[in-house]
């Protein structure tokens, strides 16, 4: 069980790293800046919500590790980025189970740390989704999680279980995997059928 | 007293988060994204503030109660947009108090924490307009509040009695009310008088 | 030596501030976002890397002083936007020195605080170009340091020998000097001969 949820951890963070290395090479950014924004897509969202729960050093930052890992995506992407575009499907599928990982992991940390159990799942979220909205403002776009949000719903989801189990008493790791593969299904599910969250209708946003 | 300081923070709160929804409805953001920048622009300040003086976890995490004070205010903008609009002077009036309340409580949580009185006033200042500055950025735009700037002033003239009466040995809650209500009124004579700080004079600008 | 490196840190601190000033005025802001786009440039990079190592408050909110001299440079750069744009070319030296000093004085708190040394180094960067990044998030453009990046190769030298030097079990202060001249001289060459990081070919960009 806890080997899965390593493995999670990994593709995740790798996946999440690729993401932000791909939007650095179309943004037309160097060697360097490629490497920055796969580092912070993949370590942005936990290190706020360890500043949050006060974790110190966020879990980033305790060893080269994570850093190795964001720094050999963004290498790969850098240099055969025809090769990772190609690979993109495969991408999605870490991205997914990786999204499930860190939210359903920054919820239970909250938890650990005592966070009021709502806070800690959306402490949870941030983990999911914190990453990629600083890598969209950093290569000036907007934040695509804000206007496709069933990326975060699926996060949610898993974010859900957790809290329920909680609210029940549940401890098993069992837990956890089943919040992860939910939000894996979901994530997987959206991205084949398109589907979206409702937006404001067009003529209420004149202002 | 105590009451009325209380009001003030929810009603800030609660203004606050409709000028985050209401960025987020004009951006075609989805009901998630709505959420999210209702949320942020309600608590960023504060947070910042919190991890800057060390107040872990932040005030905003450490209940459901700020969160579902937000959401309430961005399901109310995305539900009847048009509404809300119509209601916009009562929404500024709401964010004036806010912007003071946050500035001088900022301001004092900042000074029980033992920070330097002039940094404290600063992180005053932050907590009144940080959270704006990161709704502006996560919609894509420059922060309104670094271009007319008299918003900002405001919450300057509400710190600097707050710290005038801390040099004095002055701690009578009397000095918060009229703090914020010295806020509250520049900040309405400046929307009704268009005030304006300079800015440089354009030829001054080229690169 | 000790005076040396406080006379860098402040040449840093203020060139920061003016960089961070200069873009305000070109970007239309008022008096008071020149005054807060001069003191996050100069301050952001080390408060976030306080944050991380867990040093409260950080050390730009220990006291008054960083902020006037920001507010020094920012009056500076708003009265008298001409004289500094001839100026820019000795802005630009102070702040090749800013940039090698915040780099190793960022490394070396960061080891203090018992942080594994390669992130320690990845701290140092973050405390020399962290304030630029913000400085162009919030005035509405890429971070030019992900695009130009031999700013950041010049930073990581001096990282690398202070890294070096602590591997080796050297605690001379000569290091930290010798660490920033690196620097500073990489940082000189690569203004006069345009050197640049290499970016992905154009055709790799396309999405």
């Amino acid at each position: 069980m806890q080997d899965l949820l390593e493995i999670l951890n990994l593709a995740g963070t790798f996946a999440f790293a690729i993401s932000g290395a791909m939007v650095a090479v179309q943004g037309g950014m160097d060697i360097f800046g490629v490497m920055v924004l796969a580092f912070v897509t993949a370590v942005a969202g936990g290190v706020m919500r360890d500043l949050i729960i006060g974790a110190i050093p966020p879990a980033a930052f305790q060893s080269w590790h994570v850093l190795a890992i964001t720094v050999g995506a963004a290498l790969l992407t850098f240099c055969a980025t025809r090769l990772v575009r190609r690979l993109q499907h495969a991408v999605q599928f870490f991205d997914a189970a990786g999204l499930g990982f860190f939210a359903v992991d920054g919820t239970q940390r909250a938890l650990v740390h005592g966070i009021d159990p709502v806070m800690a799942g959306m402490l949870g979220l941030v983990t999911g989704i914190g990453g990629g909205m600083v890598r969209d403002v950093l290569s000036g776009r907007k934040p695509l999680v804000l206007s496709s949000g069933f990326y975060a719903s699926a996060a949610l989801a898993a974010v859900a279980i957790v809290l329920a189990a909680h609210a029940m008493g549940i401890a098993a790791a069992g837990v956890a995997i089943a919040a992860v593969a939910t939000c894996f299904c979901l994530r997987v599910l959206a991205i084949y059928r398109g589907w979206n969250l409702p937006s404001a209708p067009a003529d209420a946003r004149r202002s």
